[in-house]
């Protein structure tokens, strides 16, 4: 039977990730799908890989009739994301892509966004996306906040690691590297192509990236007291895909036994054979968590690499997990697409 | 119901490809995988991005049992194609990936292939395999030859024109650019990364590229008459995608019309509006052929310009879409993911 | 002695490009800089491979002192460009990077780019500065105009066949692959890295293009009647480089004599042995072009093809290489930096 | 006055950097260039790029004179390397550019490269050849020993606050973002544009990689006890550029304040102000070294970012200014070229 969905903000690329994904989707279909500044344009005028689908026409979010929809995703920017879901009828399930509902507390949505969220009592009803490890509420709520793909990333590889206290919570470093993909559709000059190409840089150095907040907060709860990483993103020339380096200070053999128990029955997050190390390539277009550990020469020491796909797993590939959670559907339905090599 | 098939070749790009295609074919199954230089490994550690499939472990041809298999497909390189096919137990069916079974002529084999073929009873038999052309004759062949990956994008966009009369067939030129995944898993020094991005060069120009031989036999075929193109291929610096620009004398709106009815019924050809032109990023890692038609300021000429994946539509989809045909099934079975974008 | 010069516009690719030519010139000094959204800027803030260099800050140019200058780069925007320049000081001789002052013919200004020029007495005076052709008149002109970058390309590849006769010219076709520095530091959606890697695409396809206008005036004066060419550019996934792949009905041989001996003196323009093929990555940031031919299978067929860097010998390097002769300097002074590779 | 050098192994990517920078050197000349499996060939018709240059034919070392030779350069790789040193007339001195006489200690050699030195006496001669460390004893040498590229980045970052005892020795963490040309001129799959492009991966993780030898050496030289530090190369997709991210434990002013004195007069080390980070494009061809430091949200903790390139001061520009010292010449002739961006 199928189930009916919309897509708010499907003109993004995590909106266009979302139609790929759902386009073969044995049992969810796209009833309705915004984009405000191109509403009244057909989806392959957006995004003329999807020319091909049969899609209905974009609309602005309020011409929207919600009446045979069961669940929404919402791929609008942070802000905008609360305010509209504020506003969608009581009836939908949502499943959120934006920040907005990433951070239980509101203090901490304050400190790490800039503003007061102006909807704090679906906040508090927000479950954290990440399917692994919040599946059974994830199943029973209404709205559902997408992680941060960094997040994601972090959190993959650290959090069974506090979890069986196998690693110092003072010493974790994450240096990652992240595909552009993951800055959006968005014109800035250091996005551009002649910018952006044979080079790599550092941003956000220090502690100011916003999905520290994320780490912060999953970190903390795991480990009973605070916790705080050292965070080091790096724009890598790709489109697709985030490595994240970790460093952490633990026996690399307990490191191992502990990530291969934890994701043992998982099937998108798989941990590879002691000492060897993942690529993004391997998990590009993919829901797929590749995830290795390897021993430092220094003893004691354990380095941990994790790999996905920030429009898939990060994103939107973890969205449809989250769905497929909610309406009762196969866990993986729609989401075992092997990953497109070379 | 399930068909069984088995890839002879596996450990090259096409091989991956056909993997990645039928991993979530819904009537496919993969029983045998053949590769010679890495037989007992598993596919996972010849591409990591396959790691995760149930996939049967890589053997040596004559290892396999194809008792039960129904369908081959060969993506072993051409010549050695040749032999293994006519050792094939005669129940089999095959679909050939290499260039051994093109060239219906045994002598045009030898002129661009350089050795006489070794098995041109087959020869005889194969079909060529560019689906919308041969539809008839592929669902009853016993073998069927796949096509160049150009050749296909030349193709798609002359041969109707050809059929049409709405072109001079002594004034074509193919200019072509071709993503590097078309040269295989080679160690060329050419195909370094060092040496290849950041860069675009011609290559067997003049008129020496073998796939003039697939445009020869299919124009002159068509055209009732001998016919030569101009046919320049570059390769650019992408891994995947075929873009192929060809100019032709002819009314751009005759031409356009031509197009258009020509491939109005097909799912994966898909001629865009007259003056708007494709890019390879729009059809990337799909079965999906896009098309344009634009006029020049001098009348009386036009430019075609053609899409298409070389991996998926230009050979590894192509071949699933045959087997589709040769096996009774959908047609588009296992082909409907959409173009992978960014 | 040191020759002092100014820049116009040093916040985009071409002024950036004219600046790193210019740092190791022996006998040219950058004294003022021009960038009007960037005035009081170091040049380090907007370029920080510049950030090194002993350089003056940036103005707006209405603040500039041109006393003590001689020549005066203008890489502005093309309209910009012919304001600015009939407003500057008569002593200063002018090397202009836009468009504005490439087509002799005002009416030909007005149809390519929409409006009427505003300096139409400077476009009578100026000089077309493709310093190979126009050598004599550059030397003593107050203004030369920088060609087009994909102009010549074109042109070097061709003009010299006309000239000589060898071809037939109204069957000339001009593919042309060009990287994307060549549309500036814009903020455009498809010059994106996400948008533009991993695919090629025609743009201003059918005679659209406005570096026609140059080829239309070029060639139809060498060849004392109307010469139209096809051309149709593409933007390949690189930043730097322009290879022109151009069709000729003409003698191979004729060919390739009238190149070798048209450029045999020339120091910058290298035709390559028959038959061999140039690449855009071998001329990459530097001055110089390389011009391949080779006949095709088709008897009376040729095909030319030309690589330079966009950002060097089509525009900046070009635009210092005439400066030199209006500044009685060496020639090459500057400009015999060997290209990057890889 | 001119001095003579010549290049030993001139068909690699140092080898070409090396011609590169010495081509407009004004007071160097290549008077002799080697090439064992290339010999007899023009170094156009190795590295195309490099056609027009006015250079000796590439020759087999046993044939080459070296009677009027001053100094070599030696890119030949390590193990052959210390074989061809040692058989070297006495009157030469030499850049060496492989790893064979970076370690002074004959069983750090013998650890790190799996097999005993061949010319132990020479590696106790030899000088270490980072010139901002070393400057006295490079004016000197007979035989420097030119740093790995790795090595180079990690030391410049680190050296100074060892010395200047701000961080604690037992936490240094190295994470360094590397591009393909450092893998030298090589066929190995992974090397591939296919393979390569469009993702990130670490290798020689856990202190496996090479260049640890050199950060042991040069870290507990100069902190006068044991320092082990731990790194993660990653291959990135670019052509050229390390970045390296180092986390240190240490005051961020402290470190800003050490590197900032350290290099303050050093020409081609750059500082950039506290809390500005480099990325690897903006050195790219370049000579310079772009250091910043950022503090931290974790008290004491700092990081440091150094960036630069490695096929130039990484290596081959690197041994251009060690060979100006050794030859009396301005350490920076040659070397000036401002980076290369887009």
């Amino acid at each position: 039977m199928s189930r009916k969905v919309a897509i708010l903000g499907a003109s993004g690329y995590t909106g266009a990730e979302l139609i790929r994904l759902i386009a073969t989707h044995p049992t969810m279909d796209i009833v309705a799908l915004s984009a405000d500044r191109k509403a009244g344009m057909e989806v392959g005028a957006v995004f003329p890989h999807l020319a091909l689908e049969a899609l209905p026409r974009l609309q602005r979010i309020e011409e929207m009739s919600f009446d045979k929809v069961e669940l929404v995703f919402c791929a609008l920017p942070h802000a905008t994301s609360q305010a509209v879901i504020a506003g969608l009828p009581g009836h939908l399930r949502v499943v959120d892509l934006s920040a907005d509902f990433r951070l239980r507390d509101p203090a901490a949505y304050e400190t790490w966004y800039g503003q007061p969220h102006a909807a704090p009592h679906l906040q508090a009803e927000a479950v954290y996306g990440l399917t692994e490890f919040y599946r059974n509420d994830i199943e029973t709520a209404r709205l559902v906040a997408g992680t941060g793909c960094n997040a994601a990333a972090g959190i993959y590889g650290i959090r069974p690691l506090l979890e069986d206290r196998v690693i110092d919570p003072d010493r974790i470093v994450i240096d990652l590297k992240a595909g552009v993909s993951g800055a959006g559709r968005t014109l800035r000059e250091n996005l551009l192509h002649a910018e952006l190409s044979e080079g790599t840089h550092p941003y956000a150095v220090g502690g100011t990236h916003r999905h520290l907040g994320e780490f912060d907060q999953e970190f903390t709860r795991v480990a009973g007291r605070p916790v705080q990483v050292q965070f080091t993103p790096h724009l890598a020339p790709m489109n697709r895909g985030i490595l994240a380096t970790i460093y952490v200070d633990g026996d690399p053999q307990a490191v191992h036994t502990s990530l291969s128990r934890r994701y043992d029955l998982e099937f998108f997050v798989h941990v590879l054979p002691f000492g060897a190390v993942p690529s993004t390539r391997h998990v590009r277009g993919s829901n797929f968590v590749h995830i290795g550990v390897v021993g430092d020469r220094m003893p004691g020491r354990s380095v941990v690499v994790v790999a996905l796909d920030n429009l898939t797993k990060g994103s939107s590939g973890q969205a449809v997990q989250n769905a497929n959670l909610m309406l009762g559907a196969e866990e993986t339905a729609g989401l075992t697409l092997p990953p497109v090599f070379p």
